[in-house]
């Protein structure tokens, strides 16, 4: 159940997608709501994208437009003169100002929005709108995703109960051509603008940016948060118990949606966090777990459910991190693999560890005190048939 | 016919692959060589490895042993003190000095080198050196090799003809644990120490370098050269007419040997030259080209033959280039995928292009006047057969 007081959602199918299912969902907020974003860091920026960043800028958003199967990525002006027009059709129908509008739009590149479709389709989506229409929201921005993506946590902020529901997409952070990751969050909760860009951007880094399944970035990837404030909770600012308890909750859904992203990765049959410690530097510490995360080595040996810890230290070894490669620790879950560099590893317990559908991979290089970790698909039989003839 | 004057080679069978194939390999020059090396970036560097690095400080070498099989990598001291037993062992039944043999050893991650049993092949190995034996020699280093691979090349110096021959290894860049790349260049041109390492360096560069099956560094990767001078030509110094046409031979039998690693590829089915043009920097075209040559999406779709432009656009986005997104010129072959950004492609034409088993693809991002290349193979359903239970 996605309830959030105060939005409203509805989902409809307006034939962009020619299976008929749901392709065009709109987000509503009763009243204009504090927003923020992060957006794509691929320089090749869809047209949504580029209007989305400008206009969260104004730090508010009524409603979010979202369409599947047609990224309008790489369409130039008349590109962006589509989604300028799309977010106008909504506004007007939703007697709202454009500039409170953001598209996002998820599908194949290079192909025009059928703007026609879309806002014929218009007035029967806002008629839909429900406070109960959230599911058709999760299930209206999905493309190649198998199942519809959300998280709901309540949280208690003074002595009401906020919510914060998170609605995502995305089979990886994988095909550009047509699983974006977009994700919405949603909440009640009376935050300041500061406190709400802070908590988004601390959010992000922690759980959809810690997501690898094939390295590959969208040219669409979105995560929009809007906050109505209709709990009317003393305003959260960026510092202090209550921003703490707000950030962590936010990390903690995102999270649950992050990781269904991953287990949905196209083909994937694993979710393994890899986790790598004793790094000198955070940024150390991610530099090794991204590459252990991306290396096709590594995600085949995940696969194969073979302990193949050659491949993992291989690929830490080319990390462009300085380590002292005879003090490594590996781990499986809690079974020891390495130790100071020495196979210590129960090959059967081992294995049986990597037959789970979810584990860890610790690695430690007792080179320093920091952290960091990604959650990574494998990579499989299906990834290469679903991605090989996808398009054609 | 791998020929050159003053070499001689062999290869036995010495029982450390179980299959009873060739496994152990000599090179050897009837005078110390003057010799360069190029080994592998990865911080984890197998003992061999280590040992060649350091012996190749004397700008000599007379013989190189090579073992298929066992990488004798990640075997810490121990793993020191074997590579400097087998090549003692080979020098005293060569009869040479030790610090002038360098040790090779390409296979499983983990294990100890079997000395024993290659102490005990030695006598026959040095027994059965002659100047037609390197055809055992290239096979003789093979592991998941499909073929053997070498190039052979004869320029004239002055009034003489001088040989250059690349023996290697590989099917890829690819599996650390079995894998490497190993690749020899014999020569018979009298070239000074300094225009040697160089032209090297050089080639290496242009060749070993630029090939990209899945990304993956090996601990073991070694490029060795060994110039004996038994040409008896005027020494060829760092610069000048000679040095230039000494170099681009040396690129030339060497990228030949590159392309066969790449073709070889496991699982790989096409060979794809990625051309990046109009970067502002060598590095930065060379940046982009290495991100489009490892997305497994890319590399996905050239398996699929799709002519799928939108995550060649999308993956050349995110390698951390500036460019301008509206100016992309994208070719496949001779035919024009994209002209400033805009589609103009024949679909059928452009996937004839990839249906061939060797194509360009030639991206221009209109920045500058700086280019580079990588050479690619695609990803496909063997490649993870190949991977997914390799060890066990």
């Amino acid at each position: 159940m996605i309830k959030v007081p105060g939005f409203l959602g509805s989902a409809v199918s307006s034939g962009v997608k020619r299976s008929g299912k749901l392709d065009l969902a709109l987000i509503y907020s009763e009243v204009p709501a504090k927003a923020a974003g992060v957006f794509t860091t691929n320089i090749v920026k869809a047209p949504p994208v580029l209007l989305g960043m400008d206009r969260i800028k104004s730090g508010y958003c009524q409603a979010v437009l979202i369409n599947s199967g047609v990224a309008n990525a790489f369409t130039g002006k008349q590109g962006l003169q589509d989604s300028i027009v799309t977010s106008k059709d909504a506004a007007h129908e939703l007697n709202i100002a454009e500039s409170l509008v953001i598209p996002s739009s998820t599908g194949v590149i290079g192909g025009r929005l059928p703007i026609d479709k879309m806002k014929k389709a218009m007035p029967n989506l806002v008629k839909k709108l429900s406070e109960d229409g959230f599911m058709d929201v999760a299930n209206g921005i999905m493309t190649t995703d198998a199942f519809p993506k959300y998280a709901v946590k309540q949280i208690n902020i003074g002595r009401k109960k906020g919510t914060i529901a998170v609605i995502g997409k995305g089979a990886g952070m994988i095909a550009p051509n047509m699983a974006t990751m977009l994700a919405y969050i949603l909440t009640d909760i009376n935050v300041g603008k500061r406190a709400l860009s802070k908590a988004l951007k601390n959010t992000v880094n922690n759980s959809f940016n810690k997501i690898i399944v094939d390295g590959d970035t969208s040219t669409n990837d979105t995560v929009l948060i809007l906050a109505n404030g209709k709990l009317g909770n003393t305003l959260i600012k960026e510092t202090g118990t209550e921003y703490k308890k707000f950030e962590m909750a936010l990390t903690e859904a995102a999270s649950e949606v992050a990781e269904m992203i991953v287990r949905d990765g196209e083909g994937g049959t694993k979710v393994a966090k890899i986790i790598v410690k004793g790094a000198k530097t955070e940024k150390d510490a991610e530099k090794i777990a991204r590459v252990l995360g991306t290396s096709s080595l590594v995600k085949t040996a995940f696969f194969g459910e073979d302990p193949n810890w050659g491949r993992i230290v291989a690929a830490a070894g080319r990390a462009g991190v300085d380590f002292d490669p005879n003090k490594i620790d590996l781990y499986f879950d809690d079974q020891k693999i390495l130790s100071n560099s020495k196979e210590v590893m129960d090959e059967k317990k081992a294995q049986s560890v990597l037959k789970k559908p979810k584990f860890e991979v610790t690695l430690n290089i007792k080179s320093g005190k920091a952290s960091s970790f990604v959650i990574a698909s494998d990579l499989t039989f299906d990834y290469i048939k679903i991605n090989a003839h996808y398009r054609t």
